[in-house]
């Protein structure tokens, strides 16, 4: 793992639409700037951001199942597929990766539906609540885990 | 707004079937039959009517927010989606304009997973179980609607 | 049916209180609003419209079971009987006529309690969430579903 | 108790259109008929029936009250407030007679909520599924239960 | 059916302890009593009675499955295995002869595992709480329904 | 409000039978007792009692909605329909008056279904378990309620 | 019991942060004056009072035990120990005293988990929602037990 | 039907990952190696095998529909859509062809989510645990069905 | 394993009436005809069947504990045990054989209790909904099962 | 009582298996060891110990029912039964006389089916988790429960 | 282990009434009685008792972790805490030593709640209903253990 | 706040045996060792740390409503007590600071019991999975969040 190890980050639905929808929820923040500052802190942590966000859960199962050899771990903010989708559980799964779930609001203060994650049982490890800051959590926790594989 | 405002008439997965698809269910109108109608319909309440289908849920999704700057109201049969797709509702809160669910059939008398919907919980209103003439009622409906917003 | 088909007009428990009882869930329109605009729109459809509300659940099923032979129809807004009363289902299941429920609010954004209707398993069509309109969409929905009778 | 004990023989809401409401499922027999077959088999037990019926939930609460000190037991076919009335279990409880439960049909084979019943929590017996013969033989079961009380 | 048509009078698992066993919930009668009581009460009617028991599942099943050509009807008190059977159900239903479920106790107002009737999915009628003459008034019902069946 | 405000004390179906029905839950004290007590401290308390019962829960409804005018608060004891009636939920709802509900016994030590009150969701508070005292204290809080209202 | 009779009055955790914490929902009283209204009333209804706070559950227990021999009766606002200990259920029963509950908020009308109370199994009575009040009334309510269990 | 019937063998989700993906559940087959299986089977039943694989619900729903009026049968292996997709169930039900689910995993062993299957709703019949072998059995399946309807 | 392999073919409670009881759900087929098509279907398998049938849970359970030594695969349909028996779950738990379920009827378009099934815990494969053929396909799997044991 | 008092040890069904059958959860001992150790300790106890095992519900409800008069305890490994048998608990029941049940593992660490023990409901004591011991143990208790009887 | 092992025998809140609180339930013997029965049937045994109450839930964890490095197995009655507390279930988990779960009382019948016992998950064995010989029979199935881990 | 804010770090029953208790799960790491980076981490953040664990509930609502007026935010691991304890939930909703949960392991994975957190109702953000490295990330969230307040 000579070269820059790249991280897939991965944007569910609606998420396109940060910073107009529900402000008071997900913050004013626009995807473009969580991007911009995934890509800052990637660069700082010796890692590549591979910046993606898709409305299709077939199209996310996709991507997923596209990084299983050329990415080093996964970053997923799966938005309302969180609750209702088994097929990208097992995408992650199959994946054999670390994976980081995050999510801007704290789900478990909002709609009994939100609190179950079918992706949580897939992930390492899982942050919400933070807004935008989340991703960058995250991306800390990835060069952390990788640092520990390179070493065990 | 001065111009047409335009309704975004939205149908989900298998609609596209309707007329052959389980008649004593659904009715024997075919969903070409539908978008006449409302078209007509719609012209006689001076809106204008954008008529689509598709059988998958982002796609969907997409076009929910393609229509947030351009639309006026949607009015939104999501069919199976209905019961299991959360991004359709955030989709549907995201977009902020007046929302007619319509059902063919009277959900409430079916299976009992066909019972709940996420979709209501963003609609405005529901219609369900008047067949074809459902969507007529929604026209109806999203003609008060605009009017009432623009006396207000 | 040479002469005018009448439609009985239920309204359940508290709805005599309409425009004083929480404006922001049931808007400001009085019951005897709504009465005039439901005996307006019947005129215009070729209905006649009978007109009632009671706080009595016996009351409510006595009126359906008189309805049987001498109306054509029931537009029916259950309120608060609508999560409680079976003794409601079984009379309008019993009157073998077309039964449109209506409610003005959406039911389905409020208590828990407030999503499960008795009244829905006998009802051919529901409307919910559209205000005061909903009677008329209600009515218009019963004059097509006559002609339709008329017509087969 | 020298004098003819009589038996209050009470039927819930919607039995009044017995015989024409859904035959299928409740026989053929009006509320009339059955009280001619009461009356006859309660004069060959020895006993007098008082037969009623109401749609009104307090009303048969009011019956029951009264029954107390003048009846010497309570047929009753609750209907739709089999289901939903604890009003009736405390009446019945309260009046501390004999109380057969009778259902002309078999409620373990319908809809699940017609299967729990609150009066039954203050019947002595429960006869389902027999049609009007269960009236016959609730009388039969009260003569026997009135006998073995004299004996007592 | 010249012949007297037989009744199969079925006990299921500790009818045989009757009398012996918590006299407080199933009375003092013994079963050999209730036979006899039965076996009168069927020669009254012009039926004859074929009275058994068994703590045996197995038993029941064979034992109603024989009876699907020399019988006429099942009486059937099913004891613990009311609750347990999904066998027995299927028994009797492959029968197909008119079935009546009868309980000493009134099972709504025991346990809460006891209030769920495998068996009524498949009865005709159900007596429960009437002691020894639920037996009896089961025997009076077939005879009833009997008849029915040869006028028809 | 110069004049003595007047409290609307309600009861609910079976409690004009108090003293007679399971005094070993409900007490020895017959209803006249309990309006006798009411009256004399609503009078020490400088308020009118306007004392009621009903086994009708739509003249229960009808009552509470007659006193939005014309009384400053609401006691109910609403017995049965405490469990089981939306319709007095949305009349208190609407009456917009303060509500105590009393109950004479501890609902949480008796029936599971009795552990559940609709009408709390109405009430500014709940008095349980103190026998027919939790009417006084009820009056007790009305009074001091209505003096801070006063003095707000 | 000659001398002054001793009401243990009992306060759950976070209580000693009275009015300072979310005073929309427990009002602006602090626990000290609360403490002060109690010790007053106590003292004009003929008792002592002994009022302490504790955010231990195994202190609280500690606490009911020792008022076996020495108090009369126990009033305690359980908190958030309400919802979650059988500890605090299993020492009120053993202490073998009246038992009144007390809540400042009506709990039936906050978060779900806060509509069950543990400790109401062992309570006489319950009084909830009438702020710092409802202590008064539950000195009030033990004043009159003890008059009625020394008249007994 | 003189021409070779064609049965469509639909994959769901991650299937294309075969082989590679938790061999201890899934087995060490590739997805092209069953494909090659079932064409041979297919060719020997006198079928032909149309063999797809897709991560996208809506494009599994648009196939089916396809495949309503050249194909003669469906063998669909729904994969993590199995538990989720109501729009598969109803695109199968619209479909009116013979459905033969199959999984490779007992998903009865597996997580609970996992046990329920929509599309079961709609299958004639169920395949699950036997590996690739599965699909054979499901062609199997599918050749004596059409051959009974054939001969119907 | 040179001699050739038994396989124990065994059949759950009412399974002797196949073809006479409820041949809607069930099919034709005797249970005879199907015992026929096991043998040549095994015959040609190179394995022998050996066939039986109960309705005693208990003698089921005695087979399959004595099938261990002597046999090298089950074939089970448990009828209405698959839904009630522990028992034959331990039994083929206990047996370490591969184990393939089989029922006549799809299971999951039956009544909610026919969904579960005990023996699925302990089966190799599943396979319902395919008639009599089903046996055969399991026998086909069981074929396979132990080719692949014997080559490992 | 003066001849040696018989303990009836009771083991349901597969327990004949032991030593055999999943040794990781049972133990390696097998029954016959069990029955040697248990004879041994009821001698030393100073009771006779009548050992049997059966995968019949049917023979194990007789073999109680015969201990009513014979026997002066029971000890019960009802295995499978446990968590299905309302048969068992109303034999145990009937049979009045003390039962301790003993699992040779703990339940409460398996499937949560097997949490839950009908024959719980009629036990003086349970044991489990304790292997073969756990019969030891219980035969200590029945000695004690016997002597206790005796003395008081 | 050369030097005498020692058994830490815990007990939960509100044991120290032991004798005094509901005789019925928990039996007449003090927690001194059984502490002295445990010292003389530990030395029996070549153990040490080193017997502990608490009603603070904190302190059994503190006592339990304090317990890992010097005592050789753990006795836990765990009283209230047995259903709420999931520290004590983490703290003997992390123990890692032999745990005997005792209850006096047979909690599976008592009240619902009292039916799940989180320190069952964490625990060897578990013995309930057989009053304080439970403590014993605890004590002897610490024995066992002992010598069987000293013979492994 | 021109002074170094202090970050209340708290830690809950067992983790004082982090490192020696269940690895596979906790990881090795020492909760000292954790304490040294969280010290090292906070410094380096412009932030002090306060760090303590305690095994008893009432202490951390003791410590939780201390640092409402002397700290500036808590990070909590509330292990056991986050799925039971109330108490806690609002102890930290009286505080009004930023709370950041952390959880080492991914609770969402393990027993189901330990999916519902009642600290997550009062929580900022949520972090779990990722080991000790999960406390820095809460103290780099809650620096982000202090920066952005005093910037507000």
């Amino acid at each position: 793992m000579a070269k820059t190890p790249t991280v897939l980050i991965l944007n569910g639905p609606n998420l396109n639409l940060l910073g107009e929808r529900e402000p008071a929820i997900y913050g004013r923040a626009k995807l473009a700037d969580i991007e911009k500052s995934c890509r800052k802190r990637a660069k700082e942590l010796g890692l590549a951001a591979d910046f993606k966000q898709s409305n299709h859960e077939g199209e996310l199962v996709d991507w997923i199942q596209a990084a299983r050899l050329s990415h080093a771990a996964i970053v997923i903010n799966p938005a309302a597929y969180t609750h209702t989708s088994v097929a990208l559980l097992d995408a992650l799964t199959a994946a054999g990766l670390p994976v980081i779930e995050v999510h801007l609001s704290n789900i478990h203060r909002r709609d009994r539906f939100r609190h179950h994650s079918y992706v949580s049982l897939a992930a390492t490890g899982v942050i919400c609540g933070l807004g935008a800051q989340g991703y960058l959590l995250a991306l800390d926790a990835v060069a952390t885990l990788l640092k520990t594989q390179e070493e065990a």
